[in-house]
């Protein structure tokens, strides 16, 4: 795709993933497969990862960008919710690796000169209280002038050391990866997607006169669905509970091999993401979109919970037996489909914002 | 200084550093006195650091920004230097902790839609030619439309493994900590100052007429200083040469305990900060200033000396038996003052950059 006519391509010409795309080609090749890096032990007498540490397993490091206008704006995003959320989305990515623990964050902070202090007091504060609900400090960071205000903050956290009896197949123990996924697996959802994206659209007024949004809605939202869905939207949750529930459901028979990502780009997204990176198939099951039952009614409910974004569940691809065992185990959790031999489709609906557009 | 008058205060009212001080209090005590943190290994059977690496040591983690307008522009800067300068500055900070290994960096990419490709791809083969020359990988990133482009890199690096025999004191074995240094060190600059501003200069066009800035100045620059000043300002070259230098200096009846940061924010600046966070006062030595010969009849060079800033320079306080062995052994190191005992002078002049003004 790159030729001589091509000097001058402007990023919104290329798009996300074909920039992102490109820029693999400067990293290790399958780095970019997943969303955070798992920084392996190195040394002259160790060629391997995990066990060296002892107790503690591998370290994952993890980067993610906050602009305001893109991810969060003033008129809908008080600062405590934008610290909250550049944190949360980053464990997220921590927690979609396999990690157990957090360690810290970094935070870098862009602003104009004439940002209010209290603004930035309000983003650190949202920041501590999710490290205080998570765990990790507040490692160091860096702080700038500029035209607009950016949050950019990476995240370290840490695998949880193998049992001793235990060997992973096909990457570090407790790692959970894009293409870790084989025919035949079961895909789990760990929870309901569409919530945040009727959050925002209740954020932002998107939908005025709920009475007539058609003939299968609801009078008005129930008051209850209101509340979980800015909740959703304003306070996502990185699931860690639900990495635990892995470990927990783990048939001891299966060694650990979990395919997997977070939903913060879109269930369609991270479903295709996974099939792609596995190389696989993928049947969604229409009747088992994990749709959240008081917000099934609304006309946008199917297209909000493929493709609205930053719901940050797991989805995860596992051997049935297991699948089974976790969705007993951990409420919320569903089967939604399964990964089959064949390359993968283009049936499932693209999602996800689009930067550079 | 926080009152309830203070709430209309803007970050120009603060200043970086009061910034930093107050962002200080959202982590844990000391967490901000150095310019990278150092990763301990954590776990039920380990309180300690280092040594549970076996042959490697603690991980040193570091974020840094680079704004354009601020850190780098379009018509001094060509693409491949703002890569290069966003990788050199931040594996500065990790030699300036006293890391010998680099792992990686993450990338944090923001952008409009309308840069061309060409000037992202020269940013990323900047980069990469940074980590070809000293090491580590890109792990990874993350990318965003954006009104002004800015990169957000934070970094990845190791201490070395402590010798068998040996202790550190004052913290992890091969830590350099800017609150490390004691009574009686010698100051060592690792080499000259100033010569990063030059460039600069050269580059902006700030010296416009050479033969008419002053009666000590040469009637020209000679031609081999202006191509070293200019290569010190746009390819920075971070000192892990410097940091082997201090290993194999280091006299054997000495445990390791070394205070000290890198330079980019000016010589004076670097000397403030070791003397402060040390607790101690500093004389330097004016006659032993760290000047490139070549450039020391300009008459901005003792100015520019001190506070020019981005040098890249390591600024280490050592026993002086110490400081003679690294003097004699690393070509361009030299003692240029000593810590005493009593509060940090205000003495020395401030410098560097100031953001949010």
């Amino acid at each position: 795709m790159v030729d001589a006519a091509s000097s001058s391509e402007t990023l919104a010409d290329l798009g996300e993933w074909e920039l992102i795309r490109r820029l693999g080609a400067f990293a290790p090749a399958g780095q970019f497969s997943d969303d955070a890096a798992v920084i392996e032990a190195e040394g002259p007498e160790h060629g391997g990862a995990g066990s060296v540490l002892g107790s503690a397993g591998p370290l994952v490091l993890n980067s993610d960008l906050l602009v305001e206008g893109v991810h969060f704006s003033d008129a809908t995003t008080a600062p405590e919710d934008v610290g909250w959320r550049a944190a949360a989305a980053n464990l997220s990515d921590l927690a979609a690796m396999g990690c157990t623990q957090v360690v810290g964050i970094t935070v870098g902070l862009v602003a104009p000169g004439s940002t209010p202090w209290s603004w930035v007091e309000g983003v650190y504060r949202g920041l501590g209280g999710a490290l205080a609900t998570y765990g990790g400090v507040v490692l160091g960071g860096d702080c700038s002038g500029g035209a607009e205000r950016m949050l950019a903050v990476s995240a370290l956290g840490r695998l949880p050391a193998p049992p001793a009896d235990c060997q992973a197949r096909g990457g570090p123990w407790g790692a959970i990866r894009r293409g870790d996924g084989r025919p035949g697996d079961a895909l789990v959802s760990t929870g309901p997607h569409g919530l945040s994206r009727l959050g925002l659209a209740l954020l932002q007024g998107e939908l005025p006169g709920l009475e007539r949004i058609g003939p299968r809605a609801p009078s008005s939202l129930p008051i209850a669905l209101v509340h979980q869905a800015i909740e959703a939207h304003q306070r996502p949750k990185p699931r860690f509970d639900a990495v635990w529930g892995l470990h927990h459901s783990r048939p001891h028979e299966l060694p650990w091999r979990v395919g997997g990502c977070d939903s913060s780009d879109g269930l369609a997204a991270a479903v295709r993401a996974i099939a792609t990176t596995s190389g696989c198939a993928v049947r969604l099951d229409r009747d088992a979109l994990p749709l959240d039952q008081a917000m099934a009614a609304l006309p946008q409910a199917e297209a909000w919970c493929l493709s609205g974004g930053e719901d940050f569940e797991l989805v995860l691809a596992l051997e049935r037996q297991w699948a089974k065992a976790l969705t007993a185990a951990l409420p919320g959790s569903v089967v939604i489909g399964e990964l089959l031999a064949g390359p993968a489709e283009e049936g499932i609906q693209a999602g996800g914002y689009r930067h550079f557009a």
